[in-house]
């Protein structure tokens, strides 16, 4: 498996300290030493870093570390192989673009036989099912805009909300997507999230025992949402997502909320589930 | 305007002694200060550097300079802007997936009256003509392989030299593109190139003057194809392009030719540019 981190902010912020506790977890104090990725991605543009290496001690990780990048979005990910080599080509995030806007995906989880139908619009380009199923998703997505407009985090939260169930169908899928502007966060068995906003206090990392004072680093306006696979500090109020929930953080926020216990829901996903099924 | 560069090789070779040419040009010994970019793509994967700042003074690239990364394919940049503002988004080389690879493309030059008709497969994310052509140009690559099996150098050349004059016509079009397997470079104006092999020698940077003893650093099997848009060394034999030249390098080896002026292409040429401008 894997872990997972994201924040999503009102104004670029740096995700260096979250990154530390992280990428501990990259072969240090965690088993994850298959490959680790960091993504910054908001209006101004997009950056993807991904490394094959272990985050703990791999030089790229340690200057990301040492030099923040500040964004509204950041994506983070270290691997440990399920399907798929070690190696660059499948470590997440994974980045392909689509309305003109890119698109960052990581995933955690294990999806058992997984085989979509793809048009070719996005073929993955690694070994991995998770590679797989950002295709389809965007696959999906695109089919659901067809006029190419792009479509704003409340048109494209309800899709989403009916894609992702029929994936998690396929076994044990946790993901994180963003467009740069709004961060999508699907927790079918493990993710927890956290708002940060004033008064700002102190934190402590799980892993490595960092500590930083938030007053000294944002200003009283500043609004951040976090998702991680697990808490990354032992002294902030992490909630757990509920198994099946689709959240969407947009300017630091939660905003949106849809679980797949939702009785509405269930039919679209068995129409969803048939369509995957049948490409087999 | 900007200056390219890019290396072609048998085995995963170091760009960093070129870059280091490269990026002092980018605010030092030249005027190419607004934004740079790496990309690092072969078999093993691909990886995308981009930064607003300057190349000679960027922390990223000094670690890209410290850290070399070996690759097969490596593509740089250095920004001087014409069209589109100084921002990330529009920082070369840009990255798009098609038929299940990562493709990487860089511009020198400055494109008028471009309004191409996109089908959407590809959309700009920034504001810049270079972008614009790179998705009009992998659009067209697509239409030309409707099957969705991956082209090869020998197939996909003889599409690119029918495509890349129309491009031509709208100006200053001297471009770098690879799948991660081969390199294509097309030089309508400017454009430089170079064979590396045993015997290895010393070289000495035009910019910079560092130098290094390819003797010690190379095996006797290695073998390497540089491009740039001006000779980056001031004691090897840096030969031109003719104007209109696409070159394609495999396996750090010039391995075919297409002039523009070659009467054949003129008609298809003619047919292309007629499609362009109907689409303004």
């Amino acid at each position: 498996m894997c872990e997972l981190f994201a924040l999503n902010s009102n104004a670029p912020a740096s995700a260096a300290f979250s990154f530390s506790g992280l990428s501990e977890r990259g072969g240090r104090t965690g088993e994850h030493k298959d490959g680790w990725g960091m993504a910054f991605n908001d209006a101004s543009g997009c950056r993807v870093f991904v490394d094959a290496g272990q985050a703990c001690d791999a030089p790229l990780a340690e200057f990301l570390r040492r030099h923040p990048i500040p964004a509204c979005t950041v994506l983070a990910h270290v691997r440990k192989a399920t399907q798929g080599a070690v190696a660059l080509a499948n470590c997440h995030p994974f980045q392909r673009e689509c309305f003109g806007r890119h698109w960052v995906f990581a995933h955690n989880g294990d999806l058992k036989d997984f085989r979509p139908r793809l048009d070719g619009s996005y073929l993955p380009v690694g070994g991995t099912d998770s590679e797989l199923a950002f295709c389809w998703l965007l696959q999906q997505v695109r089919r659901a805009f067809p006029g190419g407009a792009t479509p704003r985090w409340p048109r494209l939260a309800p899709v989403l909300a009916r894609l992702l169930p029929a994936l998690a169908r396929h076994g044990v899928f946790n993901m994180l997507l963003s467009d740069g502007h709004a961060l999508y966060a699907y927790g079918a068995t493990r993710l927890v999230w956290l708002e940060r906003q004033r008064p700002f206090g102190r934190a402590r990392l799980l892993d490595g025992g960092l500590e930083i004072d938030f007053s000294a680093t944002n200003h009283d306006t500043d609004r951040m949402a976090l998702v991680a696979t697990r808490p990354l500090t032992d002294n902030e109020p992490w909630k757990a997502f509920e198994p099946g929930d689709l959240r969407v953080f947009f300017e630091g926020r939660s905003v949106w909320r849809q679980a797949t216990s939702d009785a509405d829901d269930r039919r679209d996903e068995a129409a969803l589930a048939a369509e995957l099924q049948s490409a087999g």
